[in-house]
């Protein structure tokens, strides 16, 4: 290895995703070609298969190796998964970080299970009670706005949804560099005294925080632009997330069938691919590469399970980023500035 | 009027949706023209402009007109608007039901009030706690499935959740003719102990219930076709519902701006108008018309402020189905054996 003086160490859970450790390497070697001067990449995983393929493509002096035995699977409970496989590639992976020998964890593994060991490896932030995950979805206006939660705390209080609103107010500003965000409370109306109790409790609160707190927003605002953070707690924001990612799936199919009808639609719907699949394109996680887990005390980002090579170098990235504005750091500032005042 | 024996009468809102008289006149010609032999329909409103209206179309003398004063608007808080508007053709509309005089109520009004207008007017069906409003998602294999709550109750117990459940299972099977529905629990895992407090709980109840119950569903399985009848409390599924109807507004904006930037692309989705158009067209309300209010002590069926003339020809139509299945009588039944098993 090179150097490492003032490089940011990210520790790469290489057995995460559905087609590891493949798309992993290849994600970490897309990374380092772009970014090799400011990269320190600690692959976690089956080290002799990670050696063998990094031999084979020519990179095997560009990573650091640790081994790690076991794997968390897609299907393992993510709540047993740190006590039961302590030398996962996960905890192994997280474990760096809570050592100080690394400054951030990627993985495209188990949503849950990346979530309960980063907690329990970590620890959460000063004043935090609930870490949460946040998704982006693309703005009627060009970029994106973050829902969040989205199935990190499916049973929230008041106060979590707070935290919520600090910390993707405090993600939106500092990484995706969106001054002052507007924060929406995610309700079946706009007036104050809607919703549910946890949601007009929520709405006192936020109307009194520091926080650019536009109100109450419904479900047809999160794709039109209306706010850049949308709040609910995770039951609502996974069961939102995983119907947005359908109706996506559902139009494509219907295109296809369409077109298998006859040979005029096959025709019809064959020219037209290239124009659909741009025009689709913005709803594609792919392009955005992981989200951040917020509210631990360090740096965590998950991908999904099918992420590219391609969406796991943008997680590295990501990484980076968390790192290089120092998140955490403004989270807890935020927070406790709320606290104090409300002591 | 000619002989009404064996007719179902039907109390229309003549001044419920955005386009109020125009469209709910028309759409009561339009159901007359259909099944003139079996409907009796009554409108309720502005009596003069409505006889005004059906004069100049030459229908006069095949309607019951009786006026109403009052409108409550879709700015009217839904709570007040039964006590505030005693004189509303909602209320007076429902008022002909709970007095016997009606067989159904129909209304492109403002939904939280028809809901609470309804309620205070009809009362509950014994054994029911929490009336429900349902929605339509289209299934990717043809036909749609169905969602409850969208709205009606929004701080729900694991008993209301099983309520929707035996109400959606009910209406499925009578009014959408499927036998014995797949009703799944809206959640964030598939596994028993997945979710809230609530859904944990409504999850027992279920399983022991005479329900087709197939378990936890997530987001990503309303569209798929997996299940008849989903479940969840009326704050979710409002978000669900909004964010649903926003997606297809979203692409067809895209698709128009896709459309501006050049003249190619002009052409290129002029020439594609007609396919898309017949791909989104399941997507659309209007085709459905109207969604019931179970749970209230008579029929109610409420429509979308937008409501063609086409939209209310089919909320008249679903009126009769509800009274002619007699869902209601059904829903007591079911219910009643749950509460006497467990008593």
């Amino acid at each position: 290895m090179e150097d490492n003086n003032n490089k940011i160490r990210i520790a790469l859970d290489a057995m995460g995703g559905n087609f590891a450790p493949l798309n992993e390497i290849e994600g970490a070697v897309l990374a380092y070609k772009e970014k090799s001067e400011i990269l320190d990449i600690t692959l976690v995983g089956e080290g002799k298969l990670i050696e063998q393929h990094l031999k084979k493509i020519g990179f095997i002096n560009n990573f650091n190796i640790i081994d790690a035995e076991d794997i968390v699977t897609m299907e393992d409970s993510p709540s047993d998964s740190y006590k039961n496989k302590p030398k996962s590639s996960m905890r192994i992976g997280l474990e760096l970080q809570s050592n100080g020998k690394s400054d951030a964890f990627v993985s495209a593994g188990n949503t849950g299970a990346v979530l309960a060991n980063s907690t329990l490896s970590l620890g959460k932030i000063e004043g935090i009670s609930r870490p949460t995950i946040g998704t982006p979805m693309p703005s009627l206006k060009g970029g994106y706005s973050m829902l969040f939660d989205v199935g990190a705390s499916v049973d929230c209080k008041s106060r979590h949804l707070f935290e919520f609103a600090v910390m993707g107010s405090v993600y939106m500003n500092y990484v995706l560099n969106i001054p002052n965000p507007r924060v929406g409370l995610l309700n079946i109306g706009e007036e104050e005294n809607k919703g549910n109790e946890v949601t007009v409790k929520a709405y006192e609160i936020l109307k009194n925080s520091k926080i650019n707190f536009i109100g109450n927003v419904e479900g047809d605002d999160i794709l039109c632009g209306k706010v850049d953070v949308a709040v609910c707690d995770g039951y609502t924001g996974n069961i939102v997330l995983k119907f947005a990612e359908s109706v996506i799936e559902i139009l494509k199919y219907k295109f296809k069938e369409y077109a298998s009808r006859n040979l005029k639609n096959k025709i019809w719907i064959g020219m037209f691919r290239n124009t659909l699949r741009k025009i689709l394109k913005e709803f594609d996680y792919q392009n955005y590469g992981g989200v951040p887990l917020l509210g631990v005390n360090g740096v965590a980002i998950i991908g999904h399970g099918k992420s590219t090579s391609f969406a796991i170098k943008n997680m590295i990235f990501r990484a980076v980023d968390m790192v290089k504005k120092n998140v955490n750091n403004k989270i807890k500032t935020e927070i406790n500035s709320y606290l104090n005042n409300n002591k």
